[in-house]
């Protein structure tokens, strides 16, 4: 047996979806940078991450056709997620409840069969992002905003949210935010996922339990908080005591470190260009040069580098998206890897059920209540 | 890095809650044979788990005064759980997705101090029968039955289900089964818990990522499966024929086999005698016998032994569960053992993260999509 706390560099599963080496990212054999260069669609990318190739553009108009068919959510699911719509409820957990209710209403949520579970995936796929949408609309007080079939995915999720269609530049980093959160290897949410699927569970249990992981701070929670971090050091005015009071105070600095990469997180650079870009000569400049300062302090006094998590928040406010619910965002993306895992997982099963070490005591002694 | 496929033999943690050692289980230090031979209560088995010694009188008095004061739903669960109780919906994806609406509505879900841990511990524990019973009792077209704060947790289920008070026999082979099935140390659905944890995420996401992995039929959803099959047995007419062909199709036959023992499993035999106990010179005899005619051919011709769940069928279905439940009453019993372990590695966390193996293709060049 052997003993590595959190499973460092344990290796569970094998895997064709995606891969970390070297602190490069590549998904199914592309390099992360050939899709930013190429400039390749999210759309394109599930169907990578699935099929494990590239799709002709006969396959990808037929699948994009399948998703926007899926983009509408049925009355009863709305009215779900109205109740749940109410301010303090966290946005993570109502979709953690909405996607496990999408499991309960589908009478084929049992099938395990290919097909089922193409269709499962699909629908879990493009129904993510209408929930989303619907509920950050409902919570605001407005009345949410229909799916449009002739919307691609990441315009059409802007066009929900916002009520108004994107500008080809936001669409343009909508998209490249959403390929870079698609999938990243056994990261804790996929890992919680295909645990779930080595019991031969349904793919909504899969997926619920996966959202349930990344809502963590340690995880995809993050990424919310870098926002909130980057808000309290504009309101203290000093970047850098700021920051040494958090340390000193033994608190993580949230977007910072990774327990895979060591000298970057190659999805980072892509964010804080976009970062740069969106906000350059707009009164949001500020988040962006807040974060190069915190970035530079990190580096030289702790020695870490900012990961996913840390320039996506800044792009995401530009995108007029609530902080609030940037966690939702990187489900809305994962939900593709996660899928791409869960299918994987149940090609070639094995239960997943490692051991743990005990060191209690041993051999009590059972003493009746009256006398303990 | 250590290769070892669905993680076998590999420790993911070190654990105090329970041990398993030379085909023996043990809660904290007690063996199962302690507990079972001495009729420990299985309020005192909870609380032994979560606090790592048995209770003294006032102690239990006390924390089963909190279970007993919480175990009524309020109307707003008890609503979402008859939208929910349509005849073909899963039990596991109803219990799964109320669970979840659970800390959708609790506005102190996110605190994570140690008496907000508690409070929503105990509400969880408490709570969950009488989901179970008032989805059972819907389902029926039946009307639910509060539960009652003079009967402790096992009587109180019963009581919820059927709707007459349980007899000493019965409530005393609740108790039982409820005490066996606590804790099992890293099992796939404590372990889904644990990765969900280990990003700091609250309680209900870990214990709605244990359910959908409970509900599994290499895990939790075995049972339900056993007595369909002895049922399957009973029409067919011949076991041992009936085995021959299940087998010959490479299925697997449910209630069979173990990742961890190897030469007993050792709550078995109390669940086998509580079965043969329970139906002793009743027509439901027949099911036990049945089993034991499963048990000695699977024994002699595969060299297999019979689980936790394969006697616990028989068992449930004595006491007047429907096998359709049969995965939630385990359910109801291991949310013990889930909580334990999250509290266990929240107070000494660290992130649950592996690492696959990639033996997928490397290096591709993107080829624009008019060109593929
Ligand atoms: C991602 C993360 C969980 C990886 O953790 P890990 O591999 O388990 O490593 P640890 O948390 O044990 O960190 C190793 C050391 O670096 C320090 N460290 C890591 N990330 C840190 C951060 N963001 N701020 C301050 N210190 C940090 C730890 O305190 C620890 O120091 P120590 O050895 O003196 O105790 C961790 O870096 C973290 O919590 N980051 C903040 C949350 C975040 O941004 N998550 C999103 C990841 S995409
Ligand atoms: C529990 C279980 C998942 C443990 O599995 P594991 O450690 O991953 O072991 P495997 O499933 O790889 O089984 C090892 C071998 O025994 C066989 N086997 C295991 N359980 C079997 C069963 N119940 N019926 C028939 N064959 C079985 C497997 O087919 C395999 O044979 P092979 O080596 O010829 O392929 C497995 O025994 C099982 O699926 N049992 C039935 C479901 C069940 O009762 N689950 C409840 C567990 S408490």
């Amino acid at each position: 047996m052997t003993d590595t706390k959190g499973l460092k560099d344990t290796i569970a599963c094998e895997t064709r979806i995606s891969a970390i080496e070297d602190d490069r990212l590549s998904y199914a054999g592309y390099d992360i940078s050939e899709l930013m260069d190429n400039r390749a669609r999210f759309e394109e990318v599930i169907y990578l991450l699935w099929n494990l190739h590239l799709p002709t553009e006969i396959e990808l108009n037929y699948f994009e056709k399948e998703l926007r068919k899926n983009y509408a959510i049925s009355d009863a699911v709305e009215q779900c997620i109205l109740i749940q719509s109410r301010k303090h409820l966290h946005p993570m957990s109502v979709l953690r409840s909405t996607v496990s209710l999408l499991g309960v209403y589908n009478v084929n949520a049992e099938e395990s069969s290919v097909e089922a579970t193409y269709e499962q995936s699909i629908q879990l796929m493009a129904k993510i992002p209408t929930i989303i949408a619907t509920f950050m609309r409902l919570r605001q007080g407005l009345s949410p905003v229909e799916p449009r079939e002739d919307l691609g995915f990441a315009a059409n999720f802007l066009y929900m949210l916002n009520g108004k269609e994107p500008t080809e530049l936001e669409v343009l980093a909508m998209n490249r935010a959403l390929v870079l959160h698609a999938d990243h290897e056994l990261n804790a949410s996929t890992f919680a996922a295909r645990v779930c699927a080595s019991t031969l569970s349904d793919i909504y249990s899969c997926v619920t339990a996966a959202i349930g992981t990344l809502k963590g701070p340690l995880h995809g929670g993050a990424n919310e908080r870098v926002f909130d971090m980057l808000q309290d050091i504009r309101d203290h005015g000093d970047t850098v005591t700021y920051l040494q009071e958090k340390l000193a105070s033994n608190e993580k600095i949230m977007g910072f470190g990774h327990r895979v990469y060591q000298t970057q997180d190659p999805r980072e650079k892509y964010l804080r260009e976009m970062a740069r870009e969106l906000t350059r000569g707009t009164e949001d400049n500020l988040w962006y040069e807040l974060s190069k300062e915190v970035e530079t302090y990190m580096k030289e006094t702790k020695g870490l580098i900012p990961n996913v998590d840390f320039y996506s928040a800044t792009v995401y406010h530009v995108l007029g998206i609530d902080s609030s619910i940037f966690t939702l965002i990187f489900a809305m993306s994962r939900v593709s890897g996660w899928i791409a895992h869960v299918q994987e997982q149940r090609k070639n099963n094995k239960l997943i059920r490692p051991r743990s070490m005990y060191i209690g005591l041993r051999d009590l002694t059972y003493i009746p209540i009256e006398r303990r």
